[in-house]
């Protein structure tokens, strides 16, 4: 028999740990109620009123909430002081890393990108990576005012999973992504600027920006699609990310679908294809150029989209790509009950509303007798969710109640500390 | 846009929640431990030795914990007083409704069957099912000394869930399962007992069995597949169940599969089969009986699978049950990064073993770069499991350490409240 990983669950809770989710809680309502009074927070967080005041007291003093006047409720009674949360009263830098371009940002606590710096550029070795990032992040630390800087919650990487695979269905040459592979890149940039720096896949990064600062303020669980080159994704469950034991949860690139019927799909090499190699930008754009379109970049590929009416290219591909995405979300379904799914694009040109259309009537006539069908929405942030998401990780981290907190269980976000003091 | 599930999560939590949760977790040691003093378990659970002594106090006035004498550790010192949990201290009642069956179990803390009651019968009509599994009940708390009963944690129902579809595939007459569709029976048998009842679907009563008294005392993360008629099962993920919004996660009855290569299997009534029709002991049956074997209980299907050499129907139905499986399993490590499946079965024959040398070779040939191939592991309890299954509810959700004890967060098990007092 095979040797097994120990349990990591089992672990006590004590009363700091209590105080200290009780306080995110609150932070979270905040977040959900956008303006509340300490008595509706009480009542959606379940807490008493005294302790919500404490609680409250302290995240004034922390700067993360403030007052915004008096407001009466209903007909009668005191008007009561209403909070908010302050955008300024927290910052992090997002880094996002893609085979294709490199982007570093600057984000509040209210979820707004205030700065950023990029690089639309195959991404170079490791090295030459870090150096270029340092820059950037001390760039965008030096426009904010020193007395402000102790507010930076971290920094948050957020990178496709595996940077050395999948190159050929990628349609992009192996010679410095290998170096990749075996690159702590959250470990390095922590080394070379000091500061803390929180690391996450790319797909459950976009998934937190969704949970923290989307959908996830209105509905506690989903599954997060993000159409890119590649295809990533995240999983949302009962309100917290699900990170998987080796962090790659929601990782839907990888799942099985048959092979694709459209003549300019690469043919798959194993039994089954990936749901990367038919649902992803570089098999449209592979398509298009089989017709005969020549679209490279991100706006090109959103101005052919847009094109009305639509070229057969673009229709066959759509075709392929639900085909391809119904039975992995008929697996989504079954697997775990997932009742809602987001998805997001790194285009539009009508793609998103079009394919959610599709993806609805396909699963009309596939879902089986008694599974219910899952109900799709837009993501919020479209082309900005790759480098929201890397920002978000440090806030997520930091001000989100996860009941890991409580339990010292499994599925926090991989974190790297290089104290600045 | 359609309308939206508000969030369940969002509580507090507070000082009694603790304390609760912490008493579960010393139990979750000593479970895992089987035998331990009062500083191992404050080791094992990271609480310090004072609480743990106040929470064995109180553990041992409830008859949950016996001191097993003392014991010298290592060469010096102090030899230590050692505990162990008292299967004596609560026991449960668990119904199992499959469709062609009722088992009733007493199940002591330990996690041992000491009385049945069994009716091979095609499911009856729900109110007759009521009533002989109230008489079930009722018979097996009088072979329990009054003084005795107070110990009882409640009764688990487990059940498949939507037991009036499929019929077709698993080759069952309609007429009197259409009826359990909408037919509350935890519900029905709380009034009728008296008795809290604690429901789950079949697949998850099972997991939960093997997580809480098999393969879950050593690993936190399984997918659990249980293949008898249907095909069941039950994630378990941190040391948990994964309830799922509807209560069906891990049904992986329900996913998509290409169409069976064997000429025994029905066609397909939509664009994909699904992984029932494949991978079942129906799906056996039926391809047994294409080949003019013979075998109709449990106890025939595993004489044929016994006989050597093995006939050419059994590697048939094992090749393509295993084709079967491959994609399925592929979505599962892909989708949640799972990197367990416990197998578990209804018959033997050496069905199990044979099962996973296949599966394990198929998943080798079919896994995408850079995907791991998760480790298989038997399960536990053979036909056991589902009974077992049902009577582990009760004891779970009253002795469990479950992060929703302190969040209030969604994923508990549905509970009929019908106080007996």
């Amino acid at each position: 028999m095979v040797p097994v990983r120990m349990s990591r669950t089992g672990q006590g809770s004590n009363s700091a740990q209590l105080r200290h989710f009780n306080e995110r809680i609150v932070l979270q309502a905040l977040r959900r109620l956008g303006e509340a009074s300490k008595a509706d927070l009480a009542r959606a967080a379940g807490l008493t009123n005294n302790s919500v005041g404490g609680i409250i007291r302290d995240l004034e003093a922390l700067g993360l909430v403030r007052d915004i006047g008096k407001k009466r409720e209903g007909q009668r009674g005191q008007p009561a002081t209403m909070l908010t949360l302050d955008p300024a009263g927290a910052f992090a830098i997002g880094v996002r890393l893609d085979r294709v371009g490199i982007e570093v940002v600057r984000v509040d606590f209210g979820g707004r990108i205030l700065a950023r710096r990029g690089h639309d550029m195959v991404l170079p070795a490791p090295d030459v990576a870090v150096d270029l990032v340092t820059r950037d992040v001390e760039s965008l630390l030096a426009e904010v005012p020193p007395a402000e800087r102790v507010r930076l919650a971290g920094i948050g990487v957020a990178q496709p999973f595996n940077l050395g695979s999948w190159l050929r269905e990628l349609e992009l040459p192996s010679s410095s992504f290998k170096l990749w592979d075996d690159f702590d890149f959250a470990e390095a940039l922590g080394r070379a600027t000091g500061l803390t720096v929180f690391a996450e896949n790319d797909g459950n990064a976009a998934a937190i920006a969704e949970l923290f600062y989307g959908k996830g303020r209105q509905i506690d669980d989903f599954l997060y699609v993000f159409m890119g080159g590649a295809i990533g994704g995240g999983l949302v469950m009962a309100g917290d990310c699900v990170h998987g034991v080796t962090g790659n949860a929601g990782d839907i690139a990888m799942m099985p679908v048959p092979g694709s019927r459209l003549p300019s799909a690469p043919a798959p090499t194993r039994p089954f294809d990936v749901l990367l190699t038919r649902a992803s930008l570089t098999a449209l754009k592979r398509h298009l150029t089989w017709h005969g379109i020549e679209a490279e970049s991100l706006a090109e590929v959103s101005e052919v989209l847009a094109r009305r009416p639509r070229p057969k290219a673009v229709s066959e591909w759509i075709d392929d790509c639900v085909a391809a995405l119904v039975p992995a979300f008929l697996s989504v379904v079954s697997l775990i009950d997932m009742p809602h799914i987001v998805i997001d694009a790194d285009v539009d040109g009508g793609l998103l509303n079009e394919l959610i259309d599709d993806l609805d009537r396909a699963l009309e006539a596939a879902s089986p007798e008694s599974v219910r069908r899952p109900l799709f929405f837009r993501g919020s942030f479209g082309p900005e969710a790759g480098a929201l998401g890397a920002a978000t990780l440090p806030l997520f981290f930091n001000f989100s109640p996860r009941s890991s907190i409580l339990t010292g269980a499994a599925g926090s976000i991989r974190e790297t500390h290089h104290a600045a003091e």
